[in-house]
């Protein structure tokens, strides 16, 4: 019985035209990577259920996907745990499994299994999808890929430094220039909360600060009040919300801001000489931009950090993000590991791409050549021609069948074939092949023994 | 609290060697499928559960692995169904979504759901992950990589010639020379059994017959009387076991035996076509080998079948396979969609490069260059001169501390660097860098403002 497919809400098919240019991010992206001395490694689609799971919230928890175990899965559930009924109960009693749902998590996982074998520093990175049974909106998936670069065993601020380098690499290699790379400090933002005598806030008053750009100076300060955040405390915060200037006018002020915090003060100076080495070294096309307002998943960061933001001109947010983490795999039991990292967010570079026009033309041209059939013994001789072209790199194919020429030619134009190769019975005895310029509307001929000379002018 | 982190049975975390190695069969891959004019397509890794079940067979439905639906799951499910607290019966009540068991039931859902987009004859190449419950054991997987070439909508025996150039096409390139393609049609299978008298007992005739090679002609002949076929058969079936010389030979003997059967007689002519194209085209390394005992799952494959053998001194089987299906999309509905393709036995293609030492030298070396760190003022100008190797796409990297040159000198050793970089406080002051090669011992000076000349004797 016939079903009409459909897909799992939140997942896509990807077309061949979306693979090419996907794959060409994917390319660029590697190559820098490599060329940086990072190191690729994969991990399982899924991992055991208690490697993942406490580690992203409850709101996590609930986003990963868990998968059922295999045969006769309920005999292995006591009665009183059937009984109740509970769903949340019942799950870690039929699933032992769950898909990932980052490539941070595996990382460490990773370089806690392999501990003995990695030289650290290890630079690795990792593009592979994950899951997330959030709920499917625009841009929004439930599969996506991810793409990280991390160091983990070195505390040295050069590889923040050398991490701003990477994404500048990358963005001017897809043409993507004038993108903004934004950088602050876990360090600053406790500082900051230490001075103005909301230490105990420093949660609150990130989260709100972190949304400056969206809802303004008026709203930020509405919502520190209402999480409880003194009056006082958000008088003196006031400098934040008006500084601007270069970013050594900005180091500036907030050296004066947290000269009474030895925390801040540490994190201002981690500041001044990622910013300072960066002006000395210099960027290909992107800016960066100090931004004390950026918090991103305070938490998890303990160092440096970074946002990249796309060109003003697209609508489109963020397109990278990262930062230091001093604790990698505690969770794992391997203490004092420190790691800082960034990611590239696919999606989105691909939307930016895709606006701004940058995919190289013609990128998504399948077959360079077609040639068409005449017939068996005309078939034959094309064949031989279509082996000689691949050979030489040049992507060519052959109409299988004798279909009407109006089919074929139907069949190049919808392929968007540059150019038509035809071989018919008065070819075959002149030993000799025209080649058709679908652009042009020319024809040219060619010697069947010297494909060499077609492929030259390719 | 710290676990232990484990790894599911089954899955394998990939080093970096590993990974690198992978990419380079599979970019060799897809170099030819796309000169082939072969297109790639990706589809999620998780389909509904009904595009998946019902398709691989009873035992094949056990071995998916199912997706918990999120939330409170339970709530779904009415009372009956969970008062029985039967595993199949409440497994379609909590899971509607399933990992994908290979690439050829998503691609069927691909072509039918996107039949209006597509021009046929449509040549696809997927490179995904698959997933089966299947129990652990040397060299088989829960999750591996499926590498499918496909091409629907087209009856042309051409598209079976060039599948086996394809073959010969990526395994010359990878280097491994002398692998064997065998080749077989259903046709033949099924006319055999008409002329030996023993059609109703097809399935079981050519389940004993592919065991030729592994239990011999007694376990065949054995296995075949078990199964209820009759002495008189086996003795007319007996030209089979024997049969040998070139393949112009046993398609002689082939035709002569099936010459009372319509469809046996076809199946010999397509044969035929196929052998004596390929020779007048010629391979470049493989060879082709008709096998009438070939079957691979013959209830899918309606012509030719092919099964690609490493090199004898490797015991490692078979590193391909594929076939004609002439119904791939009739299971969604979109009926006369002839298909015919080939996979790549990823996993087993690298056991036996890895074997044979037929990767690329050096071709997991990480880095080509070691900056050595002497301290902050050298490292600003080692982190110049790594930038600039590395927009000359040299692999380079520093050390991002200022460790004891002992331990940097080890950690360079470690990583496999061939050239070590050393700029300490006179080289600096010279404004020149010395270049150690590894291997050899000896030293180079080079002025940091001409890096190229280094580079131009990597």
């Amino acid at each position: 019985m016939a079903q009409k497919p459909t897909l799992p809400k939140g997942t896509r098919d990807f077309t061949p035209s979306e693979v090419v240019k996907r794959n060409y991010i994917f390319d660029i992206v590697k190559k820098h990577f490599t060329a940086f001395g990072f190191q690729p490694i994969e991990t399982p689609s899924f991992e055991n259920s208690e490697t993942l799971m406490g580690k992203y919230g409850d709101e996590g928890d609930r986003l990963i996907f868990k998968i059922l175990n295999s045969g006769d899965y309920l005999s292995k559930v006591d009665d009183p745990t059937y009984a109740d009924r509970d769903s949340n109960k019942l799950t870690p009693k039929i699933s032992e499994k769950a898909l990932r749902y980052d490539l941070t998590v595996p990382f460490a996982r990773y370089v806690v299994m392999h501990q003995n074998e990695l030289d650290f520093p290890f630079k690795r990175y990792q593009i592979q999808p994950v899951w997330r049974a959030d709920r499917p909106q625009k841009g929004r998936f439930r599969e996506f890929f991810q793409c990280d670069a991390d160091v983990v065993g070195a505390n040295s601020l050069l590889q923040e430094v050398e991490l701003v380098q990477l994404y500048d690499a990358v963005f001017t290699d897809l043409g993507l220039t004038g993108v903004s790379i934004k950088l602050n400090n876990r360090k600053v933002l406790a500082g900051i909360a230490e001075v103005i005598g909301a230490k105990e806030h420093l949660i609150d008053f990130t989260v709100a600060l972190d949304k400056l750009d969206k809802i303004g100076e008026e709203g930020v300060k509405k919502e520190m009040l209402e999480k409880g955040i003194s009056e006082e405390a958000i008088v003196k915060a006031a400098p934040l919300f008006t500084m601007s200037g270069s970013n050594a006018d900005q180091l500036l002020a907030l050296k004066e801001l947290l000269k009474d915090s030895v925390e801040g003060s540490k994190g201002a100076e981690e500041l001044s000489f990622i910013v300072e080495t960066l002006e000395d070294l210099g960027l290909q096309s992107a800016s960066l931009k100090l931004d004390v307002t950026l918090a991103r998943g305070l938490n998890y960061y303990t160092g440096a950090i970074f946002e990249v933001a796309a060109p003003e001109k697209v609508k489109l947010g963020s397109i990278g993000g990262g930062g230091r983490y001093d604790d990698l795999t505690g969770i794992f039991g391997l203490k004092d590991v420190s790691g800082v990292g960034i990611s590239f967010g696919l999606d989105r570079i691909y939307l930016v791409l895709e606006e701004l026009n940058l995919f190289p033309k013609a990128i998504d041209q399948s077959l360079d050549v077609l040639c068409v059939n005449f017939g068996d013994k005309e078939a034959l001789a094309a064949l031989k021609l279509v082996g000689k072209l691949r050979k030489m790199g040049v992507k060519a194919d052959f109409y299988p069948s004798t279909a009407k020429m109006q089919k074929q030619m139907k069949y190049a134009n919808n392929r968007n074939v540059p150019y038509v190769v035809l071989i018919g019975e008065q070819e075959l005895a002149d030993n000799i092949f025209v080649v058709k310029d679908m652009a042009k509307g020319e024809q040219q001929t060619y010697s069947l023994d010297a494909p060499e000379n077609f492929v030259k002018e390719l």
